[in-house]
């Protein structure tokens, strides 16, 4: 039995949910008002965050020790390279996204519209969504250069550096703030990606109160 | 030729700097003061953060990245367990410290008290050093807690995730922040990492303007 507690637009759980689907493991997914802080949740992870997996009597926390654990003990599709240099550039991205990118983008567009709202805290601050706006520009762009040089965004095979990045510009995309005339070569990169049979689960989401843009769920976007 | 720059109380580049010192490479460490963002500095490092190696022609950055890739291509002593429920809960714990430990402690305290001051952002704000004050009891307890189950952070074995935890309490050690009597487990556990020759270095460090207090380099505080 697998179990996820999950929220919708958290880009760290979406990371495992794609990972999850990609390696065939069904799991049951339970939404957590994590923000509450129930004893219930803080019993299963006492860091107080989502996501948390519990597979049969195991229970586990933070996505990336959760996704490289799913990785290494289902092999097939592998979503890490199996040389030392790939793996580092994978770790190395994935840290990209759930640090920097989280810190610089997310946080200031999603967090700021969304989160904000359903958690009680009052309106977005302008100046972080002005300095979100801004950044992700930035972001787009080294993407871009990166997938000038490679096929995907770690190297030549798709990896968990994919998902993870995917995993935030998809929460992104559902408030439309990702403009994807910026760079053909992304837009390519998440058209392939949008179209796995791993991201439609992601696609059907629906936030009471934050009706996704039409855009959202189309494969040709 | 490997070259890490670095800034000394950074708990990410000691955590680089002790498994470093584990495997037995030497480094020439330079001090880079990241927070002026240098153009050459960002042209080594787009995310403009410290620690950044440099092993002869490869560029490496993201301290997590950096250290499993220095675990996996130098066996001895392995920093990581063989079997993938024992790697999971090493990954945990470095995101436990990385993230929330740096969140709700590093940055409350060493932060507020040092960085603040040394990249001239004026005085530390007391209601963040009161917070890490007491969060910081919260984290000693949950590793003494970890450690009435186990002779290590992570399981019987000593790996990463004492390295990551005694990075950032080293450099709250440095400023007198870690009350070593709260927990007589907690003491004897952080006793035999500073003890190691990797830790040496560490208990050199003098960052001017902030002499470290007299326990700081006793092996016997």
């Amino acid at each position: 039995m697998i179990r996820l507690y999950h929220f919708p637009l958290s880009p760290f759980c979406r990371k495992v949910r794609l990972t999850l689907k990609e390696k065939r493991l069904e799991a049951e997914l339970i939404e957590e008002r994590y923000w509450e802080q129930s004893p219930d949740f803080l019993r299963r992870n006492p860091a107080g965050k989502v996501p948390v997996l519990r597979m049969d009597t195991r229970v586990m926390s933070e996505s990336q020790a959760i996704c490289e654990y799913l990785d290494e003990t289902n092999a097939a599709p592998a979503l890490m390279p199996r040389d030392p240099e790939g793996r580092y550039e994978v770790r190395r991205l994935c840290a990209w996204f759930d640090d920097k990118f989280h810190e610089e983008v997310t946080s200031k567009l999603l967090y700021e519209r969304v989160n904000k709202k359903i958690m009680g805290l009052g309106y977005p601050d302008s100046k972080n969504v002005k300095a979100g706006a801004t950044r992700i520009k930035y972001h787009l762009d080294y993407m871009g250069w990166l997938l000038d040089q490679r096929r995907w965004l770690a190297g030549d095979a798709m990896t968990l550096a994919d998902f993870t990045a995917a995993a935030h510009l998809s929460c992104l995309d559902y408030i439309s703030d990702v403009d994807w005339n910026r760079n053909a070569t992304v837009k390519d990169w998440y058209a392939k990606i949008k179209s796995r049979p791993s991201f439609r689960t992601l696609l059907q989401d629906q936030i009471p109160g934050f009706p996704p843009p039409a855009h959202y769920a189309d494969l040709d976007f």
